[in-house]
């Protein structure tokens, strides 16, 4: 249970929370004397919650340490990653809108281009278009063996998960891709006796599996990679008495957030005003709403560090329309850094903005940057106190013993 | 026992340290672009410290958590307030001035008012005055069970604790106040096996208290909340090497101080300037203070934010008293935020100011307030580091390692 101490403290309330998540906000000058990607952002709509609100900056996991997509949200959901592991494999099922159960084994699996004597020759089949690879999945849909229950769905291209079910399953079992070409995929081999069974069903499965798909021009085989159970995250509901709406356009972070307990939404379009309409949509089901920007970290990724700002101007320009739902408490913050200087994900700490329409105490920051941020009145803190900072802030806690 | 690299590192010194502790101190501005009551306080000697010491703001126990009084000072006296859990009546007996041992259980109770149904009408008993009070307490302090003594004090007005000694006592008993008029009083039921016998003899003690009041015009009744054994909590001499006073007129907090083993003074008076002439009455006989100022949370409670500026003015114009005799290390900081905006308690940062007359770091503040203290040199603490930076500056404590 993520900070234990919390849910003694909770207290019903009324008030709305808003969870704006821009990935891999937290960026670098790309010459010594530059500003970042959000320095460089005209944000005058963020710029005011700062000079109202908080910042701070947030270390993900623990400082130096870069954090992966997944370990990130988690933290930013209150879950300390380092205590709370949770497969790979378990995350792309959820995300891609599977039934995912506890008990259940999940996985990644990825298309491959094999040659006539099994060894790889494509990783990832040629980055077969997902209108082609549906119909690979379709084949292995139909596949079966004896004892358990096979699921799988195309999440995007060479990608797919597979789910599977039945008694007595555990998910401690090594990645059957090599990383290399020019080897045979590797067997299931479990990595604790209480998964060798399981091992062995995936196996099985992956005999059928091949023999189905053995005659595809590009995605005649695959690989299998983060072997997963339902890590049984305590859900947001009990955690912290939230009624939580997840609004992400990607299917790994529907993944995460549906592991705390989150309901997905379903929405048209991809872009913040699309996201923020969503959230107006769902306003009066829910309490507590995470609202996910993916193409900040894209950006970054891509090393394009003027697209990384035309992004965030985006959000910027779109948030009236968020703001105009009179929420409680927003929080914008980054899940990590993503420097477009550094083409991936960092450890940098990440800018944080906490404002509230009653308890926001105004520091001396008057815009939302990397280094307002680390002057801001919040201090350096673990990303893991995001929640207990959103629920104080929101009137939902009581105080601490007497 | 809190900090327990500490003990090792221990030196003895004749330094001394004073801890002065405004209850309540942090705040926040009224309107969005205004000051805090400790911004807006004229405080020309906190400042000449605030200027030659150094500066930062604490976390009481964890962000986002806004503690009670006892909590938030059991983590600034060094002991983390989530590993620690000390009941109430704990500390309201020992803050009366009672007797309370391990092995004793203690309770704080409530006069109240009945109908002749037993429901209770008044829950304060009319807010009856100590003066009437004192001799319904005698009636209650003649009360005897067999096997157990009991003692009973006034504690204020229509409130007063009961500490019962006996063999076998354990504290896990729900409160027997019901929390509403209308009802009758509960009865003390343990909430844990090892308390049902305990809790029987509370109920004993309860008919018979109840029989002796009887015909009392208002306090005609009671309810008991709070049951606790005593914690057991290391001791200052013990844990920090340190001969402690405290100087308080609030019974909590020389309950807390004296469950950490400080020494409570008495004195007359109830400004500043007397609890500085306690110290000053004490100054060779101890090596650490601690002195608690009650007013500046009163003030912060009633929403009185000119109050609240005036009792931080009024601490200030008498700490010349308390230089003068020449402290080694001195702490400004209150133990939680009372911002008289929020008329509570609150989770806000807390200002901290320490001073050393030898080995302090200048900051680049040079005003005592919150959004100077977040710019301060020593960031953002946790509360429970309070005594090992006091230590430090004190020159009480060896390098650890070689």
């Amino acid at each position: 249970m993520p900070k234990e101490y919390l849910k003694d403290l909770l207290i019903p309330s009324e008030s709305k929370i808003v969870l704006l998540v821009m990935d891999g906000l937290g960026g670098l000058p790309m010459e010594a004397d530059g500003k970042t990607e959000l320095e460089t952002a005209k944000t005058p709509n963020m710029d005011k919650l700062a000079a109202e609100g908080t910042l701070g900056q947030t270390i993900p996991i623990r400082p130096g340490i870069t954090p992966g997509s997944g370990p990130a949200h988690l933290a930013l959901f209150g879950y300390d990653p380092i205590a709370y592991d949770v497969g790979r494999g378990a995350l792309e099922a959820t995300g891609a809108g599977m039934d995912f159960q506890p008990g259940d084994v999940a996985v990644r699996g990825n298309f491959c281009t094999v040659d006539e004597n099994g060894l790889i020759t494509d990783r990832r089949a040629g980055r077969i278009p997902s209108e082609e690879s549906i119909h690979v999945v379709e084949k292995l849909a139909k596949v079966s063996i004896p004892g358990v229950e096979t699921k799988v769905k195309l999440v995007k291209e060479y990608r797919f998960a597979v789910v599977m079910r039945g008694e007595g399953l555990h998910g401690e079992i090594d990645d059957t891709d090599p990383q290399r070409t020019g080897v045979a995929p590797l067997p299931a081999v479990a990595t604790d006796p209480n998964s060798e069974k399981t091992a062995e069903l995936f196996n099985q499965w992956i005999a059928k599996a091949r023999e189905a798909i053995a005659d595809e021009p590009k995605a005649n085989c695959l690989t299998l990679r983060g072997f997963a159970s339902d890590p049984g995250l305590p859900k947001y509901k009990d955690v912290y008495g939230l009624r939580a709406a997840c609004v992400a356009v990607y299917p790994m972070y529907r993944g995460v957030s549906n592991l705390v307990g989150m309901d997905v939404q379903s929405f048209a379009g991809e872009y913040p005003a699309d996201e923020f309409k969503a959230v107006a949509n769902a306003w009066d089901d829910y309490d507590f709403f995470f609202v996910h920007i993916k193409k900040t970290d894209s950006m970054g990724e891509d090393g394009n560090f003027d697209g990384k700002v035309h992004i965030i101007e985006s959000v910027d320009e779109a948030l009236p329309a968020l703001m105009d739902l009179n929420p409680d408490v927003v929080i914008i913050t980054g899940d990590h850094s993503t420097p477009a200087k550094m083409r991936s994900h960092s450890w940098h700490p990440v800018p944080f903005l906490i404002w509230s329409s009653q308890y926001s105490m105004p520091d001396t920051q008057t815009h939302f940057g990397e280094r307002a941020c680390a002057q801001g009145g919040l201090g350096t803190i673990p990303a893991t106190d995001t929640m207990s900072l959103a629920l104080a802030h929101a009137g939902r806690l009581q105080k601490y013993g007497a």
